[in-house]
């Protein structure tokens, strides 16, 4: 299916993302980072997690809250441990995209030392697109991974009624481009679908997928305007990934699941702020040094991936294939690639920021 | 349902167990790791990953094959690593269960330092149940985790048509038994369901859950009669879950999947075995010491669990709470629970093995 977007400077969108986010008091810095973060997402076509949604969030649950859930130049403030693989910190609100940069970078460090490393956030706040930070490592040459907690309680446990997690999202990035050209990312939520997803079949007048969703009694529901809550995704398995993120956040100081982002309806004292982890691992600390027929370890993961994807299966994609085809798009056509739409979503974000609207008429068009 | 079981002392099931390794090569701590595994898979009543099993795998790919995929007496040898918090070893294909107590011993030592730690297995054979080894770690204390490759590849990949992926599983335990009293551990294989299971329903004249199979074209089917290939969990997510597995072992030095415990049919020069990976974390190195209402570390992941179990959820599992009654129903009765079925089994195996038969008349009866 053939798609036109217009090219947008990366420049272009970058200073309209920074000024948004200053225009919010977020300082420099944070600026950057909320732009690279936004422009990474655009970038690989993740048109759900761009700057649109990362300064909606920050109005809805962020910045614009009250009390605020991300604190503009707000510092993270390292906790002291004897570990030395291991770093802890406490990010005070400050915006997430600023700190997983950070903390990934710290990782990335570390793991060249030790083989692995971690990075564990409290109070932090959301940090827009996991699969962004994972895959930026891959490309440096590491096997990174990253969970976090969500905002919202929106999913229902396995076998029960009321939504109690997040859609607890996992991220892996594999430093796969020498093997096969990209790095293979494999990034979702741990519901079946997103909340996104149930407003658009209802716009759409389209039925859920079954197993997706609950109405408010706990009964599932393939109709959109009765959906009260999601599910997770494969029934036990992935109720149990979603925990994870829980027991994680839980083991780091994160708040009760059902008070984040609400921070209007916790009992006093009670945190209400999402936790984040970072993992990542130097390639050669799990390497054995054991290839057969010559292969180097980039040659013998291609030799793996083409195995999985031989035999019949050559029409398979692999995680991060999709992404990675957006990212020589937009590297062909030599700037972001935006829909009709988004240039009109952010204009209204240039207009409430006062600065200049985008003339869509000056970008140039790309057929994807 | 009210189930019979005979209790068999612990220390009966081991000799019997200890003895049919040793009758077929295995040295003394083998034996001793063997008959530890499947003691600890039948006291958490896993009875698809006990001594029955482990002793029949062993004979079909692993001890009894030509060339054995598992060598009784082999030495795992440490590769040599800069990295501070890694380790490597090359298993020779040591029996898989006495490899992996070792990997996870030392990836807690080394987590103790670092915080977190890893052990990458090369030339691996079977570990049996990767769960058991994530409880045991649980149970001292330590968050963990391990994959491996399965032997078999029957796995699908998501739009494929031919199995090319093992059923890959993946084994989380946390150290919750201070918070509410066992080990939570997520443990599950990246397959819908098993081919053992498909044999089940064969036999009982079930159909089989959508989307777990496929028939020889590649097209979906129910008909446990008509499957050739096992399909992910969960579509491109379980795919991906599958896929983790296969990469790690890629870049650890894993041979291709199709050829893995299928060593008559491996081109020359090729390995065919399993890859295993263990990593360990510190609860401490994740903690930012910034609990609220003063709760401690475990009383912040009990708040959290029981958030998630609360509001209507209370009739829910967690992963891990089935296996905590079947070793609380173990310590009542004062042995391992083996249904009638079972022990005639291991009566085969100690024939086999010119060990004396259990009389079953001798044992106990505990109704669970």
């Amino acid at each position: 299916m053939s798609q036109s977007y217009h090219i947008v400077p990366e420049s272009t969108h970058n200073a309209l993302v920074k000024a948004a986010y200053a225009a919010r008091g977020f300082d420099k810095d944070e600026c950057a980072a909320a732009a690279r973060a936004c422009a990474l997402a655009a970038t690989h076509g993740i048109r759900t997690h761009n700057a649109i949604k990362a300064l909606h969030l920050d109005e809805l649950f962020g910045s614009g809250a009250d009390p605020k859930g991300c604190v503009p130049g707000a510092e993270y403030l390292e906790v002291e441990s004897k570990f030395t693989g291991s770093v802890i910190w406490d990010a005070n609100r400050k915006l997430g995209q600023a700190v997983a940069f950070d903390a990934m970078e710290t990782a990335m460090e570390l793991a060249d030392k030790h083989g692995i490393a971690q990075v564990s956030v409290d109070n932090a706040f959301h940090y827009l697109w996991g699969g962004g930070y994972v895959m930026d490592a891959a490309r440096k040459g590491y096997i990174a991974y990253t969970n976090c907690t969500s905002t919202l309680a929106e999913v229902v446990p396995f076998m029960g009624k009321t939504p109690t997690l997040g859609t607890n999202p996992h991220s892996w990035g594999f430093p796969t481009t020498t093997a096969i050209g990209y790095p293979i990312v494999i990034d979702w939520a741990t519901s079946t679908i997103a909340m996104g997803r149930v407003e658009q079949f209802k716009r759409e007048g389209k039925q859920l997928p079954e197993h997706s969703a609950v109405d408010a009694e706990g009964n599932p529901t393939t109709d959109p305007h009765q959906v009260a809550a999601l599910l997770p995704f494969g029934a036990h398995k992935g109720y149990g990934l979603a925990l994870i993120n829980e027991l994680v956040a839980g083991f780091i100081g994160g708040s009760l699941p059902v008070l984040r982002g609400r921070s209007n309806h916790a009992p006093k004292g009670e945190k209400t702020c999402s936790s984040f982890y970072f993992q990542v691992i130097h390639p050669g600390a799990i390497d054995a040094c054991d290839f057969v027929n010559e292969r180097s370890q980039a040659a013998n993961v291609r030799a793996v991936v083409e195995d999985i994807l031989g035999h019949g299966n050559e029409k398979c994609l692999l995680p991060g294939q999709i992404e990675a085809k957006a990212a020589a798009d937009t590297e062909k056509a030599g700037g972001l690639l935006f829909t009709t739409a988004e240039i009109e979503a952010f204009n209204e974000i240039a207009r409430a920021t006062g600065q200049p609207e985008w003339d869509k008429d000056g970008f140039h068009i790309f057929e994807s």
